[in-house]
């Protein structure tokens, strides 16, 4: 029995969980959020006690002393030394062209990290930075990196490169590298072992905050809706995901704006709160049904985009064994779902409405009696995926 | 018995058709280039007949002169005088929003065209020059406007808007126009007649200097791979087509190029001579051949690229009863139309190697026996479309 810390590390928060391996036993879990500006709050849970309180949070070191205080702490404590945490897994957005599997960190890895902030400048320093005080607080804890670009190493360089000068992908390392890479692994394992079948053809539809797109293909990631940065492909809560590059170039020259500007618009205010004025997915069903067109078209647009990505994904594996839905979005909404499968028999995509509309947090199957392709809700559990891959690292 | 007037005006280059209507009788045809530049060049074509001559082509109305005198020529001539010439077609690459049909030109016509210079800077101005031009030259002709973008008018809005703020789409027109127009429509009605089903579900892969591909539904534009400008979408001799817009921010921030220099390298330094040096793809297919390794990559990236559109066209049509390959590449490169086709057999495409292998001008078949979905060469016409159109219009 090994205890697995998880970190995510954010700008501004702290997020872990405790996991017991192989017993995947989630021990406890929180976060600190607001780390460095006023009123910091931290959120500890252990079994079915949750407290909440404000602390003084002025680094990330500070709020993951607070969180190992909690973890040590007489009454809702679950260790009583820190030795006891065999491994910590840290959750790296980028690891560029370096990193195709997870890896204990050590002084190479840092700066190869470092090497990404300018491909990751939201997510990678503060990944580094839980990296750092994880270091110092846990100096005896292994220290392993699982990074969401690695599942997507085995994207063959056709659909990886760029069609601009072959100097860009040589040199400059600029091409697809894909995120969301731990989410889609470990639904895909699942949707493996649902299907009892190794070489099935998956296409994984990842749909929360940030929203992606993978084909699977023998348990092995073969395209991927978003690039070079997570920006690209389907259309998400604020970001614009595909769009012509000609518009970026019209907005700079046309209309003035700056290529600051333009960067922030297509990040903060475009997708879905782009299109509707919100940016919960909740509140723009909810108006779509209570007959707001722009919150209708907007719903249209983003389950058109993800048909057109199924499929593209159709034609590069050549068949379709099973469809996953996932995340935030993915497993929740019923709308969504019905939107996308619809008139999609062509590819043998048939749903069934009454199980869709089911809601449940467990892995279901939604697909009509005689679809050919079976279609999947599956819960995602990323740090369940980075305790699996750290505790098999250190055994 | 009409002669129509085609006219295709360029920066420097004034192309030319006499159609006789509706019989399609090419009377003459050719080309004046290098206007405005030295040694500009007169190609006049009758029958069996060709002259090539250096000329003063100091502007467009000096080289539609010229053309005009040897139509009129009483050696090579096909008509007596001008008025013979019952109306002149004239492409125009961009109409905006403004029009989805074919039209005779008055002023609003002409102010609008003019409107429509930011979205098509290397185009609209010189179709204009050229109308401007053929307006003084031939005063009791009908002048009738055909539209590029016309035929995608019909693409919904949930495929045709951006997942940017709303007011892009509504006041800055900001949309996909699409573009080939002319050419995907004269072709799809072709597969259309050989298909005897005015519903068919048709996708339409027009590869030539530039390139892009269109799901055709009961004749209509359902959606095409052209946006905003015509960059967007597949792989083209010296354009990018679809890229990750985070490399763009990329190149200006961290790589330090400016916005113009980005636009011009997508442009004029990408596509197929970005990834191999060459920009012809018959010089590309013979190198691949003989073994040169960037060469194949990218005949494989740009095969990869249209079967990719293929299956979201499928997707949004949900079936498909026909692909069309035409212009300059479509129609000739058995090699590009193999890896097209290659392991796509789960949409029921199948094609047939050694027919595809012969080379003939005609519409013709490829698929194998038992492809579900037909696999048609068609040789496009843009000028005969526009004769048509225009003969129509003024009939």
């Amino acid at each position: 029995m090994k205890n697995i810390l998880i970190i995510n590390s954010g700008s501004s928060s702290l997020k872990f969980q405790l996991i017991q391996m192989p017993s995947e036993e989630v021990m406890a879990s929180g976060m600190v959020e607001r780390i460095g500006l006023d009123d910091s709050k931290l959120h500890y849970r252990v079994k079915d006690n949750a407290i909440s309180e404000i602390i003084e949070a002025t680094d990330h070191a500070v709020a993951l002393k607070a969180i190992t205080e909690h973890l040590m702490d007489s009454e809702n404590g679950v260790i009583k030394n820190k030795d006891e945490i065999a491994a910590v897994g840290h959750r790296v957005v980028h690891g560029g062209d370096a990193f195709s599997e997870t890896i204990t960190i050590n002084d190479k890895v840092k700066e190869k990290i470092k090497e990404f902030f300018s491909l990751a400048p939201l997510h990678n320093p503060p990944n580094l930075k839980g990296i750092e005080v994880a270091e110092k607080l846990f100096p005896n804890s292994e220290q392993v990196a699982v990074f969401d670009t690695a599942f997507h190493r085995t994207i063959p360089r056709k659909a990886a490169q760029y069609a601009i000068p072959n100097k860009f992908f040589e040199k400059d390392h600029i091409q697809l590298y894909g995120f969301h890479g731990t989410s889609h692994k470990y639904v895909s394992k699942k949707a493996i072992e649902e299907l009892q079948n190794e070489n099935s053809r998956i296409i994984s539809i990842h749909l929360g905050n940030g929203c992606s797109i993978t084909a699977v293909k023998d348990g092995k990631s073969l395209d991927h809706s978003l690039g070079f940065a997570p920006v690209n492909g389907l259309i998400m809560g604020t970001r614009s995901g595909d769009i012509d590059q000609s518009v970026i170039f019209y907005l700079i020259d046309e209309l003035g704006y700056t290529s600051q500007e333009v960067s922030d618009l297509l990040h903060k205010n475009s997708g879905m709160l782009g299109l509707t004025g919100y940016s919960d997915l909740r509140e723009i069903e909810r108006e779509a049904a209570s007959g707001n067109k722009r919150c209708q078209m907007a719903l249209d647009m983003n389950a058109y985009r993800i048909k057109k990505y199924i499929g593209a994904y159709v034609a590069v594996m050549n068949g379709l064994d099973a469809l996953i839905f996932t995340a935030g979005i993915g497993e929740n909404s019923d709308v969504i779902r019905n939107l996308v499968c619809k008139d999609m028999d062509y590819f043998g995509i048939k749903l069934d409405e009454e199980k869709n509309k089911v809601r449940d947090k467990k892995l279901r199957a939604i697909e009509a009696e005689g679809s050919k392709v079976k279609i999947l809700v599956i819960p995602t559990n990323e740090e369940l995926e980075i305790a699996q891959q750290t505790f098999e690292l250190i055994s």
